[in-house]
């Protein structure tokens, strides 16, 4: 069969997208020939068959007398909505995409224009933590959600004519696509927060295999409208074009449990993570906006679907699942590696709980003495006639010491806190943690992510006379 | 077989349609014989049956010596709810409809009254623009969903029962049914807004087979409940005994958007149309209210299920399908109208932009020119080789110059301050826009929906004045 | 086949819920010997096993010697989360209950800690009338809900990662189906009131074969929780470990409508009601919390299942069909009590109306008149021809009684009142109303209920002036 149509087309635009939502459903591929249009760089003979310059621009090939007054230049179709319009009432089933009566075609008009949701998305997507356009974005998707609402008045479903996918669902899905993968990335939001109906719209929309056929992955979404991000956006130099998307590690050198993270990294060469320093003055700025648990670290992953990764333990899990050893481990050596975390958190609570304050009670020592003895145990135990050996993971650190040993590095640097000249100093108590200490620390890539160690005191000192 | 039942019953009252629902649920309609009580006229016998003189009553037939004893006068059965009961429970299979224990029929009992949704939904009905009377039915809707959302945790699915449907359901649908129906056209109130379980339940409960046949369709309800509404609301003209209901029209004189539809008006006269002056001052009162985006022009529409239709060029669009000569269009057609519309908008915007402000930018004037020129150009297009012929629609005016006309109307009448003595005027410089503007309002009809041209200039340096 | 392992349990305990789900999910049982642990009276031996004193325990019976390094004392798993993730991991299929990948694996471990929200759950039980204590659950449970739902944005499903069911629906729900039971059961709060997409997950997995096969009853847990509670709460007594938990009714002895179910309770001897007196001054305080209605008379049915049920009628009508005669009567009979209840209810508004007001007006009376003429007109239908009986049910008071003795023995309190020195005398107007009162209060039982008429007139006075 000849093509009947010219589409200029760009698969990156939301508007090419409708009308390749439209192709699909319509089972048009055949009758259509896709002109690919650069939008970076658009040809000059573009703007004679476009002078507004927008894509899509559909063409009809063969137009006959009858219709060629009704074209522009006798021959174009312009408008990504119009277009979509035209090709469902051109291809048969015909209007199958349109309402079936006057009513829904005005659900349908209505809906399809979002201007609004479209206009704040872009703008929060050009400043991202600017908090008023990200109320902006809620309110224009809960606005929506409420037109939703109603309509399902008159019919269940998930779409806006209830479960009848219309040219309406295909105006607003591209940006719903858009803006789920670039606002969560660059801006930390959940489009659908507010929005429940939208979000169920969004996900029986994403499943449809005309979607699922015209749609890229979020990732090339992220890297493609990297552009429309302020210069400043402190992980836009995460997203590369030849490396693709790198993880992206919101630290704080002062956090121990940040620590555990880049003390991993320091054994995934492979992994360039793109490190965001996140100041603690900035925790209730633009941080807050990211992350609304406001904790470091956190990890935005790379690859196709980058997601956030929550908490210091589990970050540890996730890098060593996607990029470390992991798989190869046999299930006991993972229950010995986060058995022995637990045992860490108790010693970092028992620790922190005795730095923080100027007059620790009798319980909060024995509470101290007694995790440092339970993570000594247990390193004994794995040590065993060993003696060679001091860290869980025997000769070399493992995820569980990565866990434990920046804890240990605080637990030296603030020793005046944790005897105050009267208690057990640990380390000549454990002369175990001694020998780890020294031994971790021999290793420069590891001794390369501590602070001098009077940097810790003073957080401590200053986080002590705080809390009086 | 010989009727057992008689039952005294009027469709349009919702207590009545407890029995009637109960009656198709347990397909009792061969057993029972239904004799019409006319409300607004009651007849004296009827008193002798029913001294409350309220409806349903049922009458039992046949009673036993055993069983007159319990029943009003030996024989009757009052109070729709208990007639529901005695239903169900005197019909096989018994109880069908009654909760499956003791807690079920608990909660059967204690939705059942729901008596202040009820209360507060006539309260509205009565004053239909009271803010807290508004308040009530949705805080009562949001209660009744409270309660729904609790009972969820012991079983899924829409009901009051889970996925049972009880004497519970039965009991408040009726009232949903009227007040979806009633309060949505009478004053813009969408009961459900905060209550999404009670919305799923309206939905499931009006889709069976037993509440489809005996409800009445939504104009009906608007029709008969149009005498609790105060004299004064505005559109109480549009719902007519004999000629149904009418589309109701929200516009404002000096609105350009609202003249799009009177302009169309004019040429369907079947259409009576009731129209509803928004003043702009009651912008943030009633009409707030009846349409939370508070623009005009909007439409109600009439038929059988009235529904709003927002926005000018949506609302000339369902006028043409529903009324129109939309369905006769080619889809070239359609698209040139839908097209044009963009460039109308455009040029409408840019004309704003300048009359807004005291001192319009660079930009903002060869906005307006560009815009203007776009107009022009497609004008000239359709028109090539048809020297008489202006309009979009060639010789007569169609929905796309309905359209444009309202701002090239008050171009005219604001030349003025869209030359400033220096800039180029329009009409001079695109002497097609001269003649368009001849030959439209040379048409009596048309001309009858403008204002007096000063009007639109004193309206524009008001607007122009305070926004500086 | 011979057991792999030894689980150390206690089917009461959450932690031990989880292991106890993977066995069923993982069909393990016959791998497995459960061990007893009773948990208020930890056997010495136990702590040999697990020095952390905590159960679950699982102990490898035939551990190799290459997993004996990795196993705590070379054979024990600690920890319910990491024994659940153990045996997952060595029986087949393996790891179906992990996630399908790295960040599905990162979604179940971040949602298996929830720890904040079992947190505020236990603090809750602890000190179940405490708002910020009530407000910590729902915010944690609303900060639960919110991941779920940005989790949805990838699949859809209840689950935490969409229809898969994995570790962390396992984790958290051991601790929902408790917090369901007993936060619902002593403090009044719906653990999902503000979080849906929790409440979805807690419907889908509770119904789950593994689930159901491993969860107690509530009552179960609410006796076994029991001591988890402060000495002071009111109902705690209710919880017994003999004969189950007893119906509570929080009522007030000056209100009427409370009587109504006391009265009832005087002929119910095998319902050992536990009684909560209201003080009137505690209906802001922590009734509040328990009843957001706050409304007396309120019911917790007792038995496997305790709910809440409402309202002075519906309690009648529940305790009737739960232990009384209800299910013997016919259709007939209940209409008959129904539907006096309904003159009641209009006699007692007609009475109250009358008595609040220092100077009711005409109509105000003449309703009073009415109604009592309503209720006379029954009584004496029902009993003519038996001079000797004047009660609803004829020689004895059924329930339709007990729903009016109260406002009747107050009328007889407030006569002064009900007057004026110039208004009818009821009692004398309506003799029978006389002989009914008579006859009643010569029941012992049924005298016991109420208090000395002079408190009732003092109420009432009291009432009158302050709506002055």
């Amino acid at each position: 069969m000849s093509h009947l149509y010219k589409l200029y087309t760009n698969k990156s635009c939301p508007f090419v997208h409708r009308a390749l939502i439209v192709i699909e459903e319509k089972k048009l591929a055949s009758a259509i020939e896709e002109v690919f249009i650069d939008l970076t760089d658009m040809p000059k003979w573009y703007a004679e068959i476009n002078p507004m310059e927008t894509v899509p621009t559909l063409e009809v090939l063969h137009p006959s007398d009858a219709v060629k007054p009704h074209l522009n230049n006798g021959k174009y179709v312009y408008e990504s909505q119009l277009i979509a319009e035209y090709l469902d009432s051109v291809s048969e089933p015909k209007e199958q995409l349109h309402g079936r009566n006057a009513k829904e075609n005005h659900k349908v008009q209505f809906v399809s224009e979002a201007s609004d949701l479209i206009s704040a998305g872009y703008g929060l997507l050009r400043d991202p933590f600017n908090k008023e356009k990200r109320k902006a974005v809620e309110d224009n998707a809960a606005y929506l959600n409420r037109i939703l609402e109603e309509g399902q008045t008159e019919e269940e479903g998930p779409f806006v004519c209830g479960s009848y996918f219309t040219l309406a669902d295909i105006a607003i899905t591209p940006f719903l696509i858009r803006f789920d993968a670039l606002l969560r990335y660059y801006a930390g939001v959940d489009v659908f927060y507010q929005a429940p109906a939208l979000r169920r719209l969004f996900l029986a929309a994403k499943k449809r295999p005309s979607v699922v056929a015209t749609s890229l992955t979020p990732a090339e979404y992220i890297s493609i409208y990297a552009n429309y991000l302020p210069e400043s956006h402190p992980w836009r130099g995460a997203v590369t074009g030849t490396e693709g998307i790198k993880p992206v590690l919101f630290y704080n050198p002062l956090s121990s449990f940040s620590d555990r993270v880049r003390l991993l990294l320091t054994t995934l060469p492979q992994v360039k993570a793109h490190l965001v320093e996140v100041d603690y003055k900035e925790v209730g700025g633009w941080y807050a906006q990211v992350n609304y648990r406001q904790t470091v670290p956190a990890l935005l992953s790379g690859g196709e679907r980058p997601s956030a990764v929550h908490e210091s333990w589990p970050i540890l899990l996730f890098l060593s699942q996607e990029y470390g050893q992991w798989a190869a481990l046999s299930a006991e050596e993972r229950y010995a590696m986060e058995f022995f975390n637990t045992k860490t958190q108790e010693f970092s609570t028992a620790m922190v709980r005795v730095l923080k304050q100027s007059n620790p009670s009798a319980d909060d020592w024995e509470y101290f003495f007694w995790a440092a003895e339970e993570v000594v145990k247990e390193l004994t135990a794995r040590n065993a006639g060993q003696p060679a050996h001091v860290f869980h993971g025997k000769a070399e650190l493992n995820l569980a010491d990565f866990s434990f040993l920046p804890f240990l590095v605080r637990a030296h640097a603030t020793l005046e806190l944790l005897t105050e000249g009267k208690h057990d100093n640990i380390f000549e108590k454990f002369p175990i943690l001694n020998q780890y200490l020294e031994k971790a620390l021999a290793k420069p890539e590891i001794k390369s992510v501590f602070l001098d160690p009077s940097k810790y005191l003073t957080r401590f000192k200053t986080l002590r006379s705080q809390s009086n």
